[in-house]
């Protein structure tokens, strides 16, 4: 016999509403100075010896026995053993995701553009693949083959031209999956180090890492605090916060289907937060009940209940658009619009990293093979930030060519500007280019 | 008489190069603990005390009576009014420039997409504007009104729906030239409030100041600390470095125009970088003595020399080919290509923030007028980043809408895929979408 679990509910007609959300959605990452400390130490240990130093961390916090970065490296050959490793199956359904993942991310390509205005003068941009992206994959538990094919292949659509994976293998424990799944989406160097001293080591390069452009990939605090520091040198993805599922139903989905898709965000980890929010009262008390029953049947039933208990909510409102604004509200990392006409409500839907639309589009499906990225703004930065794609592994050059007659004409106007901020020299290099 | 300028040169068959060019471009921010420190103190107090800690501040740093935040509002009528006392032909510069600026990042708007799979799955991105944006503009000798323009334009063509300016004025001094130019750009509604403390207002919102989304624009060492530590609460642009220019010379354009772009670039600060790459040495020469002839014509000589013998360097290539990787290791924020044929080396320019090709397009033109946008990518920063452009100001929610068919084909996939990952509540509810 199991406690029924205590699920926080909220009414938006309640007074205090906005409140208890802003309660609810608490949530600041942990910025410690001794762990800031150490990273900064372990930064400019990389940065002042190099491949030294990665071997040095690696046999101390990875438990490995490295005598060199030799040891460190793994070739191409060994992606290619872990496909055969792994079960026929498994391997099936990585090609599949990944083919699915290209095609979806071929469509965000962009392209240089350029127009020419009457007097002969060309603007535009041109746009241009990063040379070479760093990968960060976690190891243990958290090591996602899906994380790889999500970060990695839209930088191969992208266009660079070098992906370089680096993965822990604590006390030697290589997971094989996550080797496969870079054989596939093509990745091109692996190391098997981790911590703060792989993310040093891609930002400022050594002896056998090479400096990359830019560092994506989800990590642990040690990680997370890297990122931030060396982000400047390098370009950086978000730093995620713990990840979020905002479930919007009618009340005619089955409720068991609701409980799973809540359950698949609560399992991810204790900090992970599952709301759902519904104009039919008696739908959320039914959910609550399918949780309470499927709850002991869940593998992560520990997890999942302190994940529930702690950050989760059902939340009634008056109508559907109520709804909306409690989504706009929230901004949610993943959002599944669980009703009958999800297409007649996505103009209301102002800020989410992914719209999951209709009762059969779980977010598990998006996760892993439909398509679309899993790499998500979290903790209400969806505001102002998208999914993982291949716009973040290009970049855009502005292109300027005056003709003679559009230098003479633009540069009366750029002198008057400019002497208005006095900058004479601007204005002067302006003047040179007028016409007598 | 003034004493010849001490102008570095380096020459690119030198053994020595690759460790002197690295020498020549390095720059680290200041990354001061007390600086740090105030302004986390800055940033608490603002969130716990709103309005009246943004009052007192103000009366502290700027040197205001402001009694209250009323008096530290400015209505759109005093926007106006500035566009009055401004001379016509300013009025008709910036407007000139604005209408410029509009039509270039107008091209710039992404439209959402979509695409349906043959069993009726349905997938893309919803491409939409931030809700609202935070515009910093520096008081004193900084506040430029192109500045103004080319940060508040291109929000307002993503359909931001609210721009808001912060601008101090410190003793009360008003620079009417970026009010005019607010007005112009369409900025919604300003505070003459600045440093530290209006970033935390802009990031966590006040009585008076609303909440944005993201902060652009550049400021100060204490502007640049406080959005470092907001960012992830919003968004914000690029920390800017010192500016630089790069410009590539075949020898044959009037060494007195290449002089004046370098001198252009030096008169913003003593930090900021010129640097003249050519395959002619003697040209470099003819460059030497025209800096060292107009440089005392110059209002900002001081600065100029500073920068130049700090910063400064006259580089010596074997050829254009060399000359490109130059700029590629460099990735400098504005290259001039004054050369002959400049479109003939664009596809070998992989990296820098806007590209002025041929002789007649000064960087000052760009500057101003021509339409792309001022706010590039600083310190390298172009291997991995782009201008301040309106793709900063839209973000994309992936959207997924599964056929039963396709969620039943789909969950599969997944399926597998999750248990691989010992995630099998996912697995679980994606099985439930799989048909008998």
């Amino acid at each position: 016999m199991t406690a029924p679990i205590a699920l926080r509910r909220l009414d938006a007609a309640d007074p205090d509403f906005a409140r208890h959300l802003d309660h609810l959605l608490s949530w600041e990452s942990v910025s410690d100075t001794s762990v800031n400390q150490r990273v900064l130490g372990i930064i400019e240990a990389v940065r002042t010896q190099g491949d030294a130093a990665l071997v040095e961390f690696t046999q101390r916090f990875d438990g490995l026995n490295a005598a060199s970065m030799a040891e460190l490296i793994l070739p191409r050959k060994r992606l290619e053993l872990a496909l055969d490793r792994i079960s026929a199956e498994q391997r099936a359904a990585l090609e599949t995701a990944a083919a699915r993942v290209r095609r979806y991310h071929e469509k965000q390509k962009q392209d240089s553009w350029r127009y020419t205005e009457a007097d002969g003068t060309v603007l535009g941009q041109q746009v241009t693949p990063l040379d070479r992206a760093g990968l960060y994959v976690p190891g243990g538990k958290a090591s996602y083959p899906s994380s790889v094919l999500m970060n990695a292949i839209p930088a191969k659509v992208a266009g660079v031209a070098e992906v370089v994976m680096v993965v822990p293998t604590p006390r030697g424990e290589i997971n094989e999956l996550v080797l496969a799944a870079a054989c596939i989406a093509g990745v091109d160097r692996v190391f098997t180090i981790g911590g703060a001293q792989a993310v040093a080591a891609l930002a400022y390069g050594t002896e056998s890492v090479p400096r990359v452009d830019k560092i994506v990939g989800p990590g642990n605090i040690y990680v997370a605090t890297a990122k931030r520091h060396v982000f400047g040198q390098v370009g950086i993805d978000m730093i995620a916060g713990p990840s979020e599922i905002l479930v919007v139903c009618d009340g005619q989905t089955d409720p068991d289907w609701i409980a799973m898709d809540l359950f698949s965000q609560a399992e991810h980890d204790e900090d992970a937060q599952s709301i759902l929010v519904s104009p039919d009262a008696s739908f959320l008390e039914w959910v609550a009940e399918s949780i309470n029953r499927l709850l002991p049947t869940l593998e992560r039933k520990e997890i999942v209940r302190t994940s529930l208990e702690s950050r989760a909510a059902l939340i009634h409102v008056a109508d559907m658009q109520q709804a909306c604004t409690v989504v706009n509200r929230i901004a949610p990392e993943h959002l599944e619009l669980s009703v009958a006409d999800p297409e007649s409500w996505l103009p209301h839907i102002r800020h989410a990293g992914a719209i999951f639309m209709g009762r059969y589009t779980a977010e598990a499906l998006g996760d892993y093979c439909a398509g679309p990225n899993h790499v998500l703004p979290t903790s209400g930065t969806a505001r102002f930030s998208s999914p993982l794609g291949v716009y973040d592994f290009q970049k855009r050059s502005s292109l300027i060519f005056c003709s003679p007659d559009g230098a003479s004409e633009l540069g009366k106007t750029a002198s008057v500007l400019a002497r208005g901020e006095s900058l004479t020299a601007h204005a002067r290099s302006a003047e040179y280019r007028i016409k007598e």
